[in-house]
């Protein structure tokens, strides 16, 4: 037996996209429109912000919805909450295709919503619209839903990407400055992986985006950053996945930053934000790719300068630990048939697979990251001596 | 975004498929091997049929494998037996590639540990060995997996055909009768919708079939219509299912049998086998064409016979129910982009799809199928006439 499938799907940038004038949220993806109800799901703090805003528009616009409100967080990523979101899609009444759902939210409301209508009547299309940065520029290019279980981030899930995603930037005014900082780790990802310039705008302004919740100030191109660093990240995500969108190549430079972090988050739970993880993770991994003489210390340094630039923490003193952080590659090695696949690298925005990883290699990064978070100020030349390789702990 | 899939999987015809000598059961898809352990998931009453000797196999073979034992029964199909296979391929320790896990048993398990592992990791391949005869000609080619959820059949699960399935027939040969019969209803419904010689084989040998199990009885080829019977209504399917894998197309002339049935199979649950139901649709589904003038009715009283022939019953009571069989409908409609979507009879081997059945319609075909069901010897003339359906109930 042969198949072929074809998927196409599009990410659409609006804005006022709760203005009931706008008619891109009401959008039937295909334009097959069935006579019963819609369902909308938002998160807690999404409907507490625009949640008004969300009836009016579809009551303005005549379409006829049922809601549902979930608690986000990851500790919500959970199969039950998934149920939940299922069990509602039947009372609602949801069609195999005219009556597809809309998403409005973070990840953890994306991931859920995207895994329940991926299984309803074995895959019904969903709507996304993501309300965080992270979402934006990471989750609404992605095909990936998925919920925790036992422990495991992830662990479940499908690969179904929704037939259309709705990015309004100007959502992002609203959010904390720590979501809008988690947001920019996912960006700072794809910048050391593929983006120098993507680099140097996050290390110019880093902290002006995250004050700006990267809105545009006025109609120079200076002051128009978090416009470019969206579109960038977004476009440099966008090239990655579609050419491996089921991951049937298990090398992916996209998993930068993602290899030691998942157990680190489903340990650290709730404590940290995926994109504070992720941040963590690229420079645990720039560490070690400077330990072994590919990353010249100087670029290691604009790292960690960037991130701190940015507002996040460069370590967590569970990045200082070598047993969390050998268990994390094993763990993840299984995630990539039994291989390491560890993206490094040899530049900002240059990349080798290195699959020779040894357990000492990862205790002497694991010490260095020790010596950081105790230490902030020691210096980039320091985290790749040899000597504090030696140093016991 | 765009991006395409290509999926092939291969259905591999084997006998003796536990001898230690066949090296069929212990091939891993693809040919890479993790050092890892794999999961063999059977049913209970598999485990007690050839469970010793599947131990042995792995034995023999120096395979490593850990093994989980689920109950069958359609109310077993559940998502907490779906989670159970989860948390095992954790345990076991199941990697993204190189340790598929393996489902030795009925259509339960098969759809169960299908839908765990398309959802592990986002999807490990699985190897399939259908057991039972429904299993091996209707399950064996399908790429659908799923379990029930809130009184609704296979609510949940996905498309997701494991990259290896196994068939060896003599494994049909340890079968009760009542689950050959079950299988034949599915061999049966192939047959009425593309295969008119695929139908004179069942209408001829029917009762052989059961009582040999579909195994051969000698050389001569009137020794093998269970030999003949299983490649053509496999070949069918395969055919049918080639063009429309994900089943962009709704119009599916594989749902012959499967409009009316779900709702009665899960209302009637567990009394009822798939097959049993599917044979009873087909009846119904046929009677209503008859009525229409589609259908000869010298037609329709072939496949009442042959239905007989092979041993199942022709109706059950709900399938008189009027109210029962438009709700059943109406239901199946939300499945089918609200369109109807039925295919009907227009010849054995020979369909066309209605989209214009009325409520009345339905309710004249009940009351000729409650007439069959409490008076037998109803001849197809009489469930085709005006007459009847004029008369109150």
């Amino acid at each position: 037996m042969k198949a072929v499938k074809e998927i196409s799907y599009e990410i659409v940038e609006t804005s006022n996209i709760f203005d009931p004038r706008n008619p891109e949220l009401g959008k039937i993806p295909g334009g097959r429109r069935c006579p019963g109800s819609r369902l909308v799901v938002m998160d807690e703090s999404v409907d507490r912000l625009f949640g008004s805003r969300v009836r009016k528009y579809f009551q303005f616009n005549g379409i006829a919805v049922k809601y549902l409100t979930l608690a986000g967080g990851d500790e919500h990523k959970t199969v039950d909450q998934m149920l939940r979101v299922a069990s509602r899609l039947t009372e609602v009444g949801t069609d195999r295709v005219g009556t597809p759902p809309i998403a409005i939210g973070g990840g953890v409301v994306q991931d859920v919503v995207g895994m329940a209508a991926s299984l309803y009547r074995r895959g019904v299309p969903y709507v996304r619209v993501p309300t965080t940065l992270l979402g934006q520029i990471d989750g609404s290019v992605s095909a990936k839903t998925g919920v925790n279980y036992e422990g495991c981030r992830n662990r479940l899930g499908t690969f179904a990407p929704p037939p259309r995603t709705l990015i309004d930037r100007s959502l992002i005014a609203t959010l904390p400055e720590r979501q809008v900082r988690s947001g920019l780790g996912e960006a700072l990802k794809m910048a050391l992986i593929k983006d120098p310039y993507l680099f140097t705008l996050l290390e110019e302004y880093g902290g002006q985006l995250v004050a700006d919740r990267l809105q545009d100030t006025g109609t120079a191109a200076a002051s128009r950053p978090g416009r470019e660093v969206t579109r960038r990240a977004i476009t440099a995500m966008a090239e990655e996945l579609q050419k491996n969108l089921w991951e049937s190549d298990l090398k992916r430079i996209v998993d930068y930053g993602h290899t030691f972090s998942p157990i680190v988050e489903m340990t650290a739970l709730p404590e940290l934000f995926h994109g504070e993880a992720v941040a963590m993770d690229c420079v645990f991994s720039a560490v070690l790719a400077a330990r072994r003489g590919l990353l010249p210390p100087e670029q290691l340094r604009r790292i960690i300068a960037t991130v701190r630039g940015i507002g996040l923490a460069p370590t967590h003193s569970m990045f200082g630990d070598a047993d969390v952080m050998n268990q994390a590659l094993t763990d993840t090695m299984r995630h990539r048939d039994n291989h390491q696949y560890l993206t490094l690298l040899r530049n900002i925005g240059d990349t080798v697979f290195a699959d020779d990883i040894t357990e000492e290699e990862i205790r002497a990064t694991a010490r260095a990251i020790d010596r950081l978070h105790h230490h902030p100020e020691t210096n980039a030349a320091d985290l790749c001596s040899t000597r504090l390789a030696g140093t016991p702990h």
